[in-house]
């Protein structure tokens, strides 16, 4: 790949197939996700045990020590994934309807990957409080929060406040998630051209719910601000700006502490001379011309990943002179992939029944997912491990998991060897599961 | 069984094993049910059909069709088992997390017994507006919602609102479960005796959320009222009752229609000639008393359905004269057990896509319930099917999806033999499912 050229009208006919897949095997399967007893029903006599009146018994020690729910229920297990639809994918404001099927992905890549039970939960709500009310009043029945597309800005409301008054972790994947793992591809992209985070001047393109959560991250990594340009859709973020609204409060703090030459622009002025560009704004082609790339300072990084089609194709990224390039695709090189994060990242909060999910947790995972990567030998069209280099995802959780011990927000505490035990076994155990149920027909082979 | 008796003391003993069990079994497996994929994963790349970019084709065309939801999403067979925690078992307000335990039991009866998927939701508010409007929120992500451990007189409110204002079928299992599953038992006892429902004196005892929908359902199923006497707390209900508080309007709807020639008195009083006793009370073995049963009409039928202990001991009652006895527990004969109710109820109701669950729809699953136990002839010790008979709930849905139909709140309409092999692969499915998880050591053998 990465040599081969393909157009755009190429690629649109190219992601049919799953698109057109993907409409016959829905209504087949009817669905993604099912609820299915862990526990064992040796006969009908099991359900004095499991239903009443034995399940009185850890009903009453629940009610005395509520830390138990997360012994004698699957809690600790079970994450809400959250969504109000009204940022679904590249659609838009669909409804929680709508936005069902990919929560249920979602469920279905927490469940695989990371071997989280995650459950979808569409909430009929456009109300932010609501939103978070409800949310709120659903913390018995879960163990961690995934919020998922939910528009800008509710969604830093939402997060910042659920984070704050719930006991168990909250997450929004478009924020924390993205960002993650943009890091960790960013910290490989760095060591192939001996550049370190501190001194690179990094532009970023676009300010969504992911942008804003990247430069806050990179800032948190080690990123200097005062080196970083950030440009909106009306041009680069300044001292000048007197066009944002106050409730976009990120955007007005970044016009204070970022671009300290006070630059101002469009893309073409925020990318000169810049090392690193990352964009998560407008699908392309076009939407960065090839000679913009070229006035990038040496051994370029550009991570253009709007998706479908990022805003440069990649080979006219490299003609004009950047050295790597990656985008959101599967079907590139140096894919930044959400699946890469959060099922791990889940993981290993979940095993230390971690009260919060730090950004120094997706700091740890970023740098421990960079590693994995690094171990196989890194280059320009390998910068992150891929989601079937399912051995990342133990690793990832303990990096994780140790870094909630470190801060003092984890309830559990297990060596690190415990930890990639106990990690790597409940991944193992949800493939293995997968595989013996399709062997044995309870999924079926899909037939045309 | 029936000739053994057993000592309260015994009895207690006795119960002390499940529970002794349940504390160490739900550790061991740290909760009863888990979230796990329901269609292929054949490599990495099916992860671009389930999510994106293939998952945005099935939510674009739910967003144009609602109805296309429950093609593509498991919605259709996803009932959320909903509770506040005020009244969890025998235990009362225990609150939403320590009602987990209960809700997952249920979501494990749910899956084995019916096929159906549940999931619990542990709503932490005890105002019934809040846990109104928490609910429809929720009405995307479920095909159904069963009501659950809900405090009276507040859990009437709740299901009237949410049975009016919701467009997927509501149930208060406590309610209407109790109600289909206790009629199936009497329709039986009755043919045993050779009485007929609109003939005989029945006599309720408690006035508790099952006691009221009972009594409802009976008259719906041909009992006479005016030939029913009901006794609360404070004795029958009568014209002269000034005592009941006007929230409380099922009391003072009885007090109206029941007991027409206006007797009055307490339990004794109201059992003195009557042909049925069922006791939903406080548990006994003296609630009632030897004597009053001997006051019965002949061939005397006394369901005694408080646990742990029925509010006479059933050899008691049988030798002060009663014919037929029946009690909550599964080691007496005759189980009133609503195991036998709801999963095959909800079976049938998901099966035909029900817009809701009427009494007549309850009243078909114990008609067919009664006559699945005929099948295979009713006596004095078996009333009814137990949970083991596991070709009844099949048989059970097919009735309820029938009736539904019938009614025309059903959306979808199917034969009858099509109704039946699509309830029997279900369960079945269900029930393969967990054998091969055991078989496979996916769910481990329990070793103390």
């Amino acid at each position: 790949m990465g040599e081969v050229k393909v157009t755009k009208e190429e690629l649109i006919e190219k992601a049919k197939k799953p698109a057109q897949d993907a409409m016959k095997m829905h209504p087949y399967y009817k669905g993604k996700i099912e609820v299915v007893p862990k526990c064992v029903i040796r006969d009908i006599n099991d359900f004095a045990i499991w239903y009443t009146p034995g399940v009185a018994e850890p009903c009453k020690a629940i009610n005395k020590d509520s830390e138990l729910g997360f012994e004698y229920t699957n809690r600790a297990n079970m994450v809400g994934v959250v969504t109000d639809g009204t940022r679904v994918l590249g659609l838009g404001d669909i409804g929680p309807l709508a936005g069902l099927p990919v929560m249920e992905g979602k469920a279905l890549l927490f469940k695989y990957l990371g071997g989280v039970d995650a459950f979808p939960i569409c909430l009929d709500t456009k109300d932010p409080d609501e939103f978070i009310r409800t949310v709120k009043l659903l913390t018995p029945s879960f163990g961690g929060i995934n919020l998922e597309d939910i528009e800008n800005p509710k969604c830093f409301y939402i997060l910042d406040r659920l984070r704050a008054e719930m006991t168990i972790p909250v997450w929004h994947d478009d924020q924390q998630g993205t960002a993650a793992v943009t890091l960790a591809g960013l910290i490989n992209a760095l060591k192939i051209v001996k550049k370190k985070i501190q001194d690179v001047k990094i532009t970023m393109i676009g300010i969504g719910a992911a942008n804003v959560c990247i430069v806050r991250i990179l800032i948190r990594a080690g990123a200097d601000p005062e080196k970083m340009i950030v440009v909106d859709s009306k041009g680069i973020l300044n001292r000048k700006r007197d066009d944002i609204k106050p409730t976009h409060k990120e955007k007005l703090e970044f016009c204070k502490i970022t671009n300290a030459e006070n630059r101002s622009g469009g893309i073409e002025e925020a990318i000169k001379g810049q090392d690193v560009v990352i964009a998560l704004s407008k699908p392309g082609p076009d939407t960065i011309k090839k000679e913009w790339i070229t006035n990038m300072a040496d051994d370029g990084i550009v991570f253009v990943c709007a998706n479908p089609i990022p805003e440069i194709w990649p080979w006219d990224a490299k003609e004009a002179g950047a050295r790597i390039v990656a985008t959101g695709r599967s079907d590139f090189p140096n894919q930044v992939n959400n699946s890469v994060g959060f099922p791990a990242i889940f993981r290993g909060t979940l095993d230390v029944r971690a009260r919060t999910i730090t950004d120094e947790m997706c700091i740890a995972a970023a740098e421990e997912l960079a590693r994995c990567a690094e171990d196989k030998d890194i280059n320009e069209d390998y910068l992150l491990p891929t989601m079937d280099e399912w051995e990342v995802f133990p690793r990832e959780a303990v990096a994780v998991a140790k870094k909630a011990m470190e801060q003092g927000v984890a309830r559990l505490k297990f060596t690190e060897k415990e930890l990639f035990q106990m990690a790597e076994a409940k991944i193992k155990r949800a493939r293995d599961e997968v595989a013996i149920l399709m062997e044995k027909g309870i999924i079926e082979p899909y037939k045309e």
